[in-house]
């Protein structure tokens, strides 16, 4: 027997957003939701900081949990507004990371 | 009647290496390879490039080629030499593109 599906699939996951902090506290982040029982763990991050998340997966990956694997990479764009009003868009990355 | 699968998938994959240019430069150069019949056009990127490696799809498919569809993104490491013969590990991307 199947247990049913739940409607909230996301219900285990968790978001770690990139920032300019050294990339280990954004690692620990993440092992942290994992050893917490999330299923699923998102990095964000947003412009020039997009590079940042990658580093912090491949060094998740390579020195901290190498079975994590990629679920799935959305590249998106975002539009923010500056204080002066103006709009700008922005892109943005999101790496679903699954045990 | 199935047609024999190529031996070389990638025969006519074109890459585009994102460097310090502004992004148009590159998404011309995926226009470009795309008009000139490639079937697949990946965009490298590493280290801080990264992030203009995003940017540069994201223009691509929201002003440019809008039926692009991504079939891949890998995140790799790379291992560099500096001068002083020192290795360090960079971060790298690859987005590839087709039709």
């Amino acid at each position: 027997m199947e247990t049913p599906q739940s409607a909230q699939p996301h219900q285990n996951s968790n978001v770690v957003y990139i920032g300019k902090k050294n990339a280990m506290a954004y690692v620990l982040a993440i092992v942290t939701s994992f050893n917490k029982g999330a299923q699923e763990v998102i990095i964000k991050a947003r412009g020039s900081l997009i590079s940042h998340a990658v580093d912090v997966e491949e060094i998740l990956k390579h020195k901290f949990l190498p079975n994590t694997k990629i679920k799935d990479i959305r590249l998106i764009t975002e539009k923010l507004q500056s204080r002066e009003g103006h709009m700008s868009n922005v892109s943005a990355i999101e790496i679903v990371l699954t045990k």
